[in-house]
């Protein structure tokens, strides 16, 4: 079996809620998401689980507990597991998301009305 | 511990020769390496690995043994493992790669003169 390629802009352009991620890609048990952030998300931590963010378009700011990192176009960080952490973006940021695909948005140790325990295949 | 963001077109600007993929970050057991391509790769396959390429910038095609597709800016492809595939670039093109920490560029049955045995982390 051979593969189809996949438009990240054709993709994100069926992407309309927020802190709403969409599968876009699976490998090696990993999943590639886009998603869509804006305003305040909560401080969580993925207990077994790194996680990539790739900003696509627009800027957001991942607060730490200790610090805050400024990331725009074209730059990625990688929250490693157990590191608390939460997305604030001011304006809308589209974002590709690189992790395992046993990964939920908020974390392992939080239930809240932003979980999404159901991502959709776009 | 919290994480340092990676610009991209920062480490982009240290890669000045083709097919030799450094890496950028590491998730997972998982790597992102970035590449540059210009003409034409070989024939290979990963027994066990599926590999994601991203494009950066410029484009490429991707050869399958059945099919050829053709790749550009903000488009990706998913070779799961096991399919030949080969990399063509009429121009150069700039790539991130998300694959497995073993993966060999040229493939796990190639020992070829373009086979890269020990990448630098850039």
């Amino acid at each position: 079996m051979s593969s189809e390629k996949v438009s990240v802009a054709d993709k994100l352009s069926k992407v309309s809620d927020y802190w709403n991620p969409v599968i876009v890609g699976e490998l090696n048990n990993q999943h590639v998401k886009l998603v869509k952030f804006k305003g305040e998300f909560i401080w969580h931590h993925h207990e077994g689980e790194d996680e990539m963010f790739y900003v696509l378009d627009g800027e957001f700011d991942m607060h730490f507990r200790d610090k805050v990192v400024h990331l725009k176009k074209n730059e990625f960080i990688i929250v490693q597991k157990g590191v608390e952490h939460k997305p604030v973006a001011k304006t809308e940021v589209s974002v590709m998301l690189f992790e395992p695909s046993s990964t939920l948005n908020t974390g392992n140790q939080v239930d809240d009305v932003l979980t999404q325990n159901n991502l959709k295949t776009i």
